[in-house]
């Protein structure tokens, strides 16, 4: 096997825990001496072992002398464990590649100058793309300080998500339902609007047990004005409830104790403000499943990162049925919100459509 | 090369000419002997010469002991042409393989069982699908009595169609605006509402040289008030407008003398009458490039056989912009009109998507 290959490897390890590590990105690690890989690892829960540990203690001895193939920048920091950069030297590892620097300003580059000083050989940038792409949302985090966002809906083939009546059970098909709580578990957090929260009461969980952690929901509502018996309100998972200045907030929180309030600055909820407190939440990713107001309240922002869009095969018609994005439409067809189409996929007899902001939007 | 490949070379052969024989099929022909292609031939202009009467010119004398592979069933009948069985017959071939029978119930079967009482060996089934799938409409019509119905819609990915303001220039980009003229040559008929006529002044036209021929127009304006100046009233291609009972035909007529006027037995244009005349013009199929309300129409008829989307990856927003289908919505998401995903293909920057009806509708 060859460096990319042991590098792809590593890759694969990190790619099984997106969603299960953060505020941590996923991070996998390969370790190989003589041609023969001695440890392997992954980051697999946030404060507990990093990838190289996992690694090394498996390989015991045997790490003396080895390859690391690691798909992020080791660790120069002490935090919950010893930072992994001096684990590597004193595991008596001589080279290490590294796919990717560390993302933060603030110590990318210093894990990979403690190796070199001590001697390591060190390459770095192997299989970046794909080493960068697996950490998307922890990566843009780290850039722009706020939550990646996405929005999600399910649609027919002429744009619908509910008839007159709101009913909306089911647009797609099962297959494709499936796909969004294998989705959901990959965001730190599921958004709605208070129109959702009170004609679905939806759990927002991940409902398939092999999906892994339950993001936090959160729910927009202006005035607070929720219904008590919300199932939100009511179950084992993190709820956050987000309102405008004037909401009354002490009513609210002595009914619902459990359940955490954002108040905003504004007398109704501003997007950019509530990005930048999700952000000292330390919530990196956001899945917003809202309906017209929500999701138009978002591509006014500018703040909509990627789309991801079911199609039904089906015809709903009706002006007075429901659409993905409501609010007002701007004069113009030039002025929409600019994407590109990254992935399409037939899933059951549906289809999948994830489309990325276009630069200049 | 095998039988297969013959037939393969003859379903080429007519594929290219889907659109400008009509109301005829599409048809080819391939003549071998001994191992060596004597003859190829494809119908190439309604009224002239079939497939087999010019594969056998080409290969003149050596026709005579050939094998002939013929993707429909060689006519039985005498029209502008005589019968293509009796020219096979007199033309010393020997052997006839048909990808599939006539679908004309009237005539099915006829050809092959001269050939047959010829003394000809005669093949029936070889590539019946893809012979088949190459003349849809042409069969679609010989059994249903009425055309083929294609809606074509070109929306946003969150299913819209024009601004508020009626803006729709443009959703999607160059080659997808090309692959539009590229189809419209393919049907017998493009339809619109009088909206459409009104807002675009469209003309509808297979506007690249090499496309081949121009579908007839037509208009759907329940009170014939159309204005005078329409492009599709002034220039070379056939116009057929479409108006209910009360519409006052003589005073239209006299002001567009070589338009078409379809008068129809009710107050509003009612699609299933609507069809019937259309096929007694011997329109076999129609590409509706409504808005809203003619859309609406046609899926409320239950007369949708295929619906092309093409999807622009951006978004419009905006409860008051405009949509593909509009109407009054159904009741429950069960009650929406079913398809199935055919087709989906990116071109350019653009998705293009063919759903087929589902049975049942």
């Amino acid at each position: 096997m060859k460096d990319q290959d042991y590098m792809a490897l590593a890759i694969e390890l990190a790619k099984g825990t997106v969603g299960q590590t953060s505020p941590n990105p996923s991070v996998g690690c390969v370790l190989v001496r003589d041609g023969v890989i001695v440890g392997l690892g992954s980051h697999l829960v946030p404060g507990e072992g990093h990838a190289e540990v996992l690694a090394i203690q498996q390989a015991g001895d045997k790490a003396e002398g080895a390859t690391a193939y690691v798909t992020l920048e080791p660790c120069s920091h002490t935090g919950k464990t010893p930072p992994c950069s001096r684990l590597l030297i004193d595991s008596g590892i001589k080279r290490v590649i590294v796919a990717t620097e560390d993302p933060n300003p603030l110590v990318s580059g210093r894990g990979i100058n403690w190796l070199k000083d001590a001697g390591l050989s060190v390459e770095v940038g192997l299989m970046k793309e794909e080493a960068v792409a697996l950490n998307q949302t922890f990566f843009h985090f780290m850039k722009e300080k706020r939550p990646f966002i996405t929005l999600k809906a399910a649609m027919t083939l002429d744009g619908k998500t509910a008839t007159k009546t709101g009913d909306s059970r089911w647009v797609t098909g099962e297959k494709a339902r499936e796909h969004v709580h294998h989705m959901r578990a990959k965001y730190d957090a599921i958004l709605i609007g208070k129109g959702t929260a009170v004609k679905d009461n939806p759990s927002l969980t991940v409902r398939q047990p092999e999906y892994g952690k339950h993001p936090i929901r959160i729910v927009l509502a202006n005035d607070l004005h929720l219904p008590d018996h919300l199932t939100l309100f009511h179950d084992d998972h993190q709820t956050y409830v987000v309102c405008g200045k004037e909401a009354d907030m002490d009513v609210f929180k002595e009914k619902h104790p459990t359940v955490g309030v954002i108040q905003l600055s504004s007398q109704q909820v501003e997007i950019p403000e509530l990005l930048k407190q999700l952000a000292e939440l330390n919530i990196q990713s956001v899945y917003v499943e809202g309906g017209e107001t929500v999701h138009k309240s978002f591509v006014e922002s500018g703040f909509v990162d990627e789309c991801h869009v079911y199609i039904a095969p089906k015809l709903l018609t009706g002006k007075d049925s429901f659409g993905v994005i409501g609010g007002q439409s701007p004069e113009w067809m030039n002025d929409a919100f600019a994407l590109s189409f990254e992935h399409v996929e037939r899933i059951g007899e549906d289809l999948f459509i994830k489309a990325i902001k276009k630069a200049g939007n």
